[in-house]
């Protein structure tokens, strides 16, 4: 007989019931009296277990409520409806066949862990409830994101890892080489050689791709990248790792309002996909994690977002009946504080903030009209703040030049990105969104340690 | 007007023909005569350009002509089936506007390029019909890996890409650090003290991500990787970069006989969705860079692998009719030459050789009743070799333990991949594809340098 597994079951229960099945999973609970055990199984398929009972007739009955929890096992029995309420099937076993049993000291008991705890046993967390739904549903939003892109046509781009791009100063970086550090150490004083590192040159880890990306998207008109990027950056914070994945979708013949309309489809598009193919985890996180999170998704996905300028938010802001922590006027940079006022308080919805002034963003900005700002976005969601941010890209190289310059950036290195302007020069926009802060958003999740599988953050590269 | 896409045309030019059209691209070529001018117009949403014919009555006809190749246009005007053969249909237009004058010495005109320098304007070359058709094809493959996947229930996994493990020998590492290793080299001599390190640690990038795949197999059943991985080996081939992609695919309750059946699918599958979602890549492909290719890639899809041990394939080659370099006899790797041997001139499909000796594969490979033999599984595809590695995973701890101590393991280490057995232990299988030789393989392309966006190999790391 063919086995079947527990998502076969709950996705065409009609096409089981009181049919005889095989499975196979592992133990979550198990429980026996004299006459019947029960066993919650669960075979990793579906956030679901499904209830194995069996009866004294069984040969190895008086074992099976010994195998600890974790133990795998192959069950065949009958698909039945439940006869109590709160289940609605269960196998009326005929075998209950240990094919592993587990030791007893499994860490991993029927118990409330805390969350620090569960991230020392990373290697089985994932067994548990919360992590269960939360890395199924960090696969179903990489994959509604890609699907979201490709059904319209992007191209999805792996932008490199290794680079030599100093990206100047979006962040600390991580130093990559094969040269012998200990030995360099040892030696007596001497310069690093470099033309001895497996590159020829000093590289880094990359943190971010939007270069490269542009120049994708000046000969496939709509790219996306998709991959790991990563900060050196000494915070101990709840939402900072030092690896995360990053999505940058770059779009030629698209100015900021373009840029604005994809990342609200997009965004709706994700919440939809997950809350119609993660039912059991989103009701379960809802309970469990973030009461009032399925309501504020909800919001997100049926209102039309609120598009202001930066003007417009310090306008609002300063006339807020409420004391900051920091002070507002026109030229800084919005606080988180400020954010979430503009978005939870005021408007009760997501809102794009755009047209920041330039000295605070960054040199590829589309400089506006006005010469004070540029044609930036912030997507400001409720709960979170910032979740995207991306801006219209200065296309005109005579400004660019200028801009680079005054910055005092290496023109040797960055000449291929001129490049771009110099041939086929496009009005183009693109955004960056942070994957684990939109897992977190959609999971309610707080810590940004719990939505990787094996988070690296200072001091931590366990696994 | 909205603006239309080229993709748009070719996709339902029905809805289109006759009627008036807006639409921004590049000049891919252009000539004009007294009374006419011609423009082959691409939006890079399409491999195939569309033609654009203007008259003499358009205000500045009389400089259209003079727009170098890459310069951005808007043209507005009818779409309308061509009178000529090659062409079906054409636009007739009404406004030819300059959006974006391109500078005249744009390295990329229309002639043949050799695929060296194309690589040394890497930003540009995807404007190219080769690495149009290339990078295209690449994001569709990636695409089809994560539908082919998702649709099976599988989840993705994002292994860590920083690690301090160092993987037991599988390649040459990188090393990632935060260590000021100039100061360090300057110094008198000293100890590295990788306390002061970001992760307090010595730490690498990742060169496989499977053993964490496996913890995540026990807790979902069936799950996959994708992402980048890496190799610091001085090998300035065809075949190898520093940086590239992997898929790993892991799955519990599953033996040898499961994992070749779901990488056979997996292979049939994606070659299947390019095929009909490249139509016009695939063409080219067969015809500039690869005669045979599509032929090739049909006898795969329509053909059941092969399935023979690596003792039979032994004695296949000890039989073969002619010399090899290298000689045969059991215990060898098999080289290239014996694995295109088998699958081109013997079995002329793909054939999945299993069964290794133990002494030439991983530590963590199920060691067969023998006792001489892992159930291991190669994939060899005509054409190329070796393209899918994989096995059965030692589920038994007593064994594995065992082999782990003989090659002297950290044991410490990988105590928690130790657990895995002690808690749960399950018969489990995967497998590894690198997604740029499956990129190769299907579209033909001979240089791995030639199917990464912006390839890192030995001295290389430029953009």
């Amino acid at each position: 007989m063919m086995s079947i597994s527990i998502r076969d079951i709950f996705t065409n229960p009609d096409g089981f019931i009181d049919k005889d099945i095989k499975l196979e999973g592992w133990i979550k609970t198990s429980r026996a009296s004299k006459n019947f055990g029960f066993i919650e199984l669960t075979d990793g398929t579906s956030f679901n277990t499904i209830q194995v009972v069996y009866g004294k007739d069984i040969e190895n009955f008086a074992e099976i409520d010994k195998y600890p929890i974790s133990s795998t096992l192959e069950i065949e029995g009958k698909l039945v409806k439940s006869p109590g309420k709160d289940q609605s099937l269960e196998i009326q076993a005929k075998n209950v066949n240990p094919l592993c049993v587990s030791d007893a000291s499994y860490p991993l008991q029927k118990k409330r862990h805390t969350m620090e705890y569960l991230r020392k046993i990373a290697h089985l967390r994932p067994r548990s409830n919360t992590f269960n739904a939360v890395f199924r549903v960090r696969s179903l939003i990489a994959y509604a994101i890609h699907k979201f892109f490709q059904e319209k046509g992007f191209v999805y781009v792996h932008a490199p890892i290794i680079t030599t791009s100093d990206a100047e100063g979006a962040g600390e970086m991580f130093q990559v080489t094969t040269l012998d550090i200990e030995a360099l150490a040892k030696s007596e004083p001497t310069e690093v050689d470099y033309s001895k590192d497996f590159f020829d040159k000093k590289t880094h880890l990359t943190v971010s791709g939007q270069l490269e990306a542009e120049a994708f998207a000046q000969s496939f008109k709509n790219i996306y990248t998709f991959g790991p990027t990563f900060r050196a950056e000494n915070s101990n914070t709840q939402r900072h790792a030092a690896e995360f994945w990053m999505i940058e979708p770059e779009m030629a013949f698209a100015d900021l309002n373009v840029n604005m309309d994809v990342s609200e489809e997009m965004l709706k598009y994700i919440i939809n996909y997950v809350l119609e193919n993660a039912k059991e985890e989103m009701k379960f996180f809802n309970k469990f994690i973030d009461e009032g999170l399925l309501e504020r998704l909800e919001n997100v996905v049926n209102n039309e977002f609120a598009r202001i300028t930066y003007t417009e938010a310090i306008e609002i802001l300063e006339k807020a009946d409420r004391e900051f922590n920091y002070p507002v006027s026109w030229g800084i940079d919005l606080q988180t504080e400020h954010e979430r006022y503009i978005t939870e308080e005021v408007y009760k919805k997501p809102v794009f903030v755009t047209d920041y002034p330039k000295e605070i963003k960054a040199f590829y900005m589309f400089e506006n009209e006005d010469k004070k700002t540029v044609a930036a976005m912030d997507l400001l969601v409720p709960g979170v703040g910032e979740i995207i941010g991306g801006s219209q890209r200065e296309h005109r190289l005579d400004v660019l030049e200028e801009k680079m310059r005054n910055i005092g950036m290496d023109m040797d290195t960055y000449d291929w990105y001129l490049d771009l302007r110099r041939y086929g020069s496009v009005v183009h926009s693109g955004y960056g969104l942070g994957f684990e802060r939109a897992v977190m958003y959609i999971t309610g999740m707080k810590n940004i340690r719990d939505v990787i599988p094996f988070p690296r953050t200072v001091g931590n590269a366990e696994f």
